[in-house]
């Protein structure tokens, strides 16, 4: 009986090393970037992290097929404005802000995860400034991202009448 | 055997029939606006799309119960602001702006669905202007909407000590 | 058998009876501040309520381990920007304003609930401010909150380097 079940038990501990062992490199730092929670996963990013690829690795190494976020947070961001006729972001950044809203979605485009991102930051007058967000750093201090993940794989994809990447829904 | 089978799968299949017969227009329509997802549904709106009457659509579709949701895109918008004195929304309409940020909530009023709805916008300046949401359409681009659903059929009711539409919780 | 039965029923009644006698005088008050929905909580908050001692009582009463949340509504905030030379927050209040966006989370810190916050509100001429949220009581109207709770008991911890708390996540 005892033989039956180390028969069993071992294969799977093998198998445990084995995954373990796969993880990628910052998933067995000491700093955990995000951890699952029941409706996805909580992330914690801190200062210097770069937003955006962040979020992206996360899709990879966890495979989502779609999900939207928001967060808070204190970040250095470049916003970008949609010129149509030059077919261009004007883009402006801003240095150690309070990022007071945040609202993102993943889905992939071309194999590679797309990250949509939203933000409205403010500086110490308190005044607000906002927009599709180009890129971002975390400031001195933290951001953290409230991830609800989705089970159907989403593609975002480029329209050229808008000039603009949408998210197409399936049933 | 198979003569008991074809009793309860053909009448199935009429069910079926009716029931997708039945389905409103748009639903039967190449674009699909939202989709079914863990916590909720996935909405995207596209240009021209009017925002409160989609999600009132949806409500009344689906049959929800209530729901919060979340979003980001672009816009065309009309705040307004509570003038308690003269108790009514003095209006402001922004124009081709990026939705930084929009919350709203899903609840019944005189059996009718009532969307309460604020959002955060931003021209080509990115200065952020935002308040509670009086109507809005999609501009050259698109809005996507996190919808969190609730078993919980809730009301909102308008308390005159107010002035203001309440969503009134139950146990 | 019939005996039987009323032993398992007869303490249970009695208990129920305890726990129900138990709740907060608050949950007993006509006014119910929150309620329980599929993912989490969603509560609304009335004139003169103060928010973090609000979220905290939730916390406390309801045992939350962490929690992410959504909101809007018209409130009363006072902002601070941190002073990284002075180590303190520099606070500036709004008064009478629609609070278009506001995010945060709930974790604990020696033993006591941890809320962190943020807002964007405007007034009358739309014009938005932004920022780390001190505190907050609502206005003339109401606060809807959608709170998203997890099961993982979270900590925040105050970071010397950064001069901030910062919430640590668990496997």
């Amino acid at each position: 009986m005892n033989t039956i079940k180390l028969l069993i038990i071992l294969p799977l501990i093998g198998c445990l090393t084995i995954i373990s062992n796969r993880l990628p490199a910052q998933e067995k730092d000491s700093t955990i970037r995000y951890t699952r929670v029941s409706n996805g996963y909580l992330m914690v990013l801190r200062q210097g992290d770069e937003i955006i690829p962040q979020l992206e690795h996360f899709a990879l190494a966890e495979q989502i097929p779609s999900a939207n976020f928001t967060g808070m947070g204190f970040v250095n961001v470049t916003f970008g404005f949609f010129d149509s006729a030059k077919k261009k972001f004007n883009p402006k950044h801003f240095k150690d802000v309070e990022l007071a809203s945040m609202h993102g979605s993943i889905a992939w485009q071309d194999d590679k995860p797309s990250i949509h991102l939203h933000g409205v930051v403010a500086g110490k007058d308190f005044v607000a400034y906002g927009g599709h967000t180009l890129d971002g750093t975390v400031g001195t201090g933290s951001l953290e991202i409230m991830i609800i993940t989705h089970h159907k794989k989403l593609e975002r994809v480029f329209e050229k009448d808008l000039g603009a990447n949408v998210l197409h829904l399936k049933r």
